[in-house]
């Protein structure tokens, strides 16, 4: 067994430092409600985040205001942390705004950024190269005279571009930061372009000239932190080789949002951490949180969560392909770096034309009763590739995948028999609204329904006759509502005649009040009779599912 | 000046094995249509990836059908290669039907995967380990014998996880595949679950154990390729690892889609390898194609693209306005890690309206002699805006964009006044085919034109009865094809009245003969009339080309 070299067990503990609330809210299209903040921030401290960063008081309102309210949350572990920029040139720091209001935050801790880069104190501050160094060091040595203040950080902005360019300057703008008391020192790859080897190269020059530790054991004096952007893909691994070379603290955002291509994503820094690296942070039962956390995020800042999300996605654990999926479930630690269990995470087991037909046997077969059936398998496999041949797929549409196992079961229940349907979309003038109507006749039960609609939409009409003509007889279809629609051309290179996939995605209250949720799909040249297949399919799924006797 | 420890300017030639088409059809909700795999070998080629990874015969038709229709191609330099499994235990390659399935497919290089793990091999294959080798040893000897195939490589499957229980076992698989005659061994994560420093380590201790060359002098003989996952999102950070210990070959996807949390993405690869380490690989001006290849395939697959993508996301050079935004337009490289246009991308500035007028100025000032004039810049730069409120999007749709700068300066002709338009759809009985009759009445010139067109779908009748009514007095709207049409919900939160955005793009051959290409968009909550606004706008710009006489 060959030693894993990057496996210490030292346990060094590394302290967690998020900035979703301030640097995350940089993103594009990013903002968080005051309420949201302070629901995140009681989040982060119950798993154990060792500094929260609130806002930037002197920003907007909305960032003062959180640092008055998040005083009266009981916190357990967490320090509020209160983010702003270094004096402005030639006042003194007491009166400057950005300081006053930082002071006013009365947080525990302040982070004051300032300037590394040569070009950026010459081009953007445009202030002379000893004003900049006694700008970080009065800030910081102001913010520390806060009563309600007991640390202050210092942010080294553009740090690794700054220490390229001019790697004397770069550490005595640090050197001004410990002067002025900084605790931390805080190197930042602030354009995400830096790669590993130099992060720890620079690192390690640092921590050596400066005459830096590498640990906690004196954690008032001035330690190493970094803080990285994902513009080269290698945030995460720039976080870890920093602090393999003796940062002590890491910054970073919830899944990873923020400015450009975003901060480097704390989940996997914390699972790498613990899992992987041996070292010890957050909370002891913290990583359990992760997935729910990550979620939190999500729909906070009203992003659809990225299925790819290494721990924590939809399908980090996802497993597709048929060759393995036998296996999977004997030796699933053999087909899975970590125990998803570990991040709260599941395994799930997907079905397509890749698929074997174990896979089917997996997904439906406990369900069907054909767990062991290989010959029903197989006929459901050849008629799962022949559908996605023609442009299907029953991955986001579990509903029409087992009704098509009914049909090959022969035992697909019908409802009701279609007499015809009909749309009308007419178009007067430019700027009239189009007028949409939509008839649907059925035969129900030996009943005759006719009934007609108008929709914004064909979709939209078709579904409102369907409803009225099932109502009378099948109540239940009023509780059903449409919750998403995806429209997919399937061969775009052909003219309009191309074929579209839709895909619906369904809600219904059960008789025990639960919500249950489900999709289907249609594939057609004519996005109305794609549509209109997603939508029957719909309807008859959710009776098969609340009318009993239907057994296979 | 601090030289980067990564600055190699070696020059070292590093071969891009792309398996987008077959590993990246392993992601979730993923599949590509036969024709869409054909145009991704087009635009892999003609940016200079080594290797396209087309598809596993033996899984299913549409890949096999592949292989036969890619022979028809005149690549100019990839070369295409089929994936397959060795063969079976207990009996001869030949007899295999994966083997056969293989070297049917004529490709020129065939990648076969093994295993390397011991606990692989004694409980998913359930085999003796030496007949694993004789699997191994067999299966690329087997595929060498074919006379259309020239190379063989070895795919290692979950090789660091392998090397790592049992080293000795998993070196005598990479040796089993040397005596084979595989002339590339890949040292797959298949977990992707490992560090970059265990990947460095194994990397080397491989390649000096086995006594192989780190560069493409000897290109026949064996060498180490590297195949990664993104599961502990170190993916590109292990691959250039890989590299920097002597891989001279890297396996990835397009946009790092692929089972679970996907493969290594070859856009940031490629990127980093070119811009920040000074290997050599793809094309000299390849780079400037990254962009528009990842669009690509988003589109082909069918997901939204990542924003903040590494490199090529929307807002992977986005600054959100404030005080940066002065000093990024003074020195935007001390704001970017690289120049956008090093990969296709380009630099967008949030919020600021001056930005935005700049833009417009940009895009299409030129064009309307209206470069200086602010007043009319700012009525546009509004419309845009309270338009992308309501959804539409410009970025892909430049004829509309024109449009709306002819409506800006009072100057978009009118060719023809809408009377009404109709469209029908009538579906009877399950499987008889629906029917779809368009109506289009129009006064052209004075004239009324009222005409009707079945089509396939209700944008297709429309669109054929607006072609009969303009065709009499404008001919040339007869030589216009609709080329890619697009469908996107706008709101999915919504019900069925959500509202959708089409953007369809044309292609038309002008006067001198060449093609031009030119895309529209609409919104309605109406699909059909969205489509409509699209084909319309389609039409006025055509003629606006068309016809001289316009000018602003």
């Amino acid at each position: 067994m060959v030693e894993n070299p990057n496996g210490h067990t030292d346990g060094r503990r590394i302290e967690m430092y998020d900035t979703t609330l301030r640097d995350g809210t940089q993103g594009a299209e990013i903002a968080l409600t005051l309420a949201d903040k302070l629901k995140l921030t009681i989040a982060l401290d119950e798993l154990g985040f060792d500094y929260i960063e609130g806002g930037y008081p002197l920003s907007n309102p909305k960032d003062a205001a959180y640092f008055d309210k998040v005083r009266d949350l009981d916190l357990k572990h967490a320090r509020v942390t209160a983010f702003g920029m270094t004096r402005r040139k030639g006042i003194e720091a007491k009166d400057d705004p950005g300081m006053q209001a930082l002071v006013a935050s009365h947080a525990p801790v302040i982070t004051i950024v300032g300037k590394t880069w040569d070009l950026h104190v010459d081009e953007v501050l445009r202030v002379e190269r000893d004003e900049n160094l006694a700008m970080i060091r009065d800030s910081v040595a102001f913010c520390h005279q806060a009563d309600t203040t007991d640390e202050v950080f210092y942010d080294a902005e553009h740090f690794f571009d700054g220490y390229r360019a001019n790697p004397d300057y770069a550490l005595d703008t640090l050197r001004a930061a410990v002067e002025g008391g900084a605790t931390r020192l805080v190197l930042c790859d602030t354009n995400g372009g830096s790669l590993p080897e130099f992060i720890s190269h620079a690192v390690t020059n640092v921590r050596e000239t400066l005459g830096l530790g590498d640990t906690l054991d004196n954690p008032t004096g001035p330690l190493l932190a970094i803080h990285v952007h994902n513009d080269g893909a290698l945030a995460v691994a720039n976080s870890l080789a920093a602090i393999e070379t003796g940062c002590v603290q890491v910054q970073g955002t919830i899944n990873g949002i923020g400015e450009r291509c975003g901060n480097v994503d704390l989940i996997p820094i914390a699972a790498n951490l613990r899992l992987k690296l041996g070292y010890d942070c957050l909370r002891d039962d913290a990583l359990k949180g992760l997935h729910h956390l990550a979620m939190l995020v999500y729909e906070m800042v009203g992003m659809t969560p990225v299925a790819g999300q290494p721990y924590v996605g939809a399908n980090a654990f996802t497993h597709k392909g048929g060759m393995h999926v036998h296996a999977v479930q004997r030796i699933a630690h053999s087909y899975e770096h970590i125990e998803p269990d570990a991040v709260g995470n599941q395994r799930r087991v997907l079905v397509s034309e890749l698929a074997g037909a174990s896979n089917i046997a997996a997904q439906v077969g406990a369900k069907f009763g054909i767990a062991d059936d290989r010959d029903v398998q197989r006929k459901v496999l050849e008629k799962i590739q022949d559908l996605e041949h023609q442009g299907y797929q029953f991955e986001a549409a579990d509903a029409s995948l087992e009704l098509m196992v009914y049909e090959a079961l022969g035992k697909r229940p019908a409802f009701w028999e279609l007499g015809h349907y009909r749309c009308v979309i007419l178009k007067r003038q430019r700027d009239e609204e189009t007028s949409t109507e939509g008839t649907v006749k059925l035969n129900v039960d030996g009943t005759t329904e006719y009934r007609v609609a108008e929709g914004d939409g064909p979709v939209n009409a078709l579904y409102q006759a369907l409803i009225k003509c099932l109502a009378d007889h099948y109540p239940e279809v009023r509780t059903i509502h449409l919750s998403d629609y995806k429209v997919r051309v399937v061969n775009p290179t052909a003219e309009t005649a191309a074929r579209v996939r839709v895909v619906i995605e369904f809600r219904y209250t059960a008789e025990d009040g639960s919500t249950r949720v489900f999709s289907t799909v249609g594939v057609d040249e004519n996005i109305v009779e794609a549509s209109w297949e997603a939508i029957s399919d719909a309807f008859q799924y959710l009776l098969i599912e609340t009318r009993a006797g239907i057994t296979v």
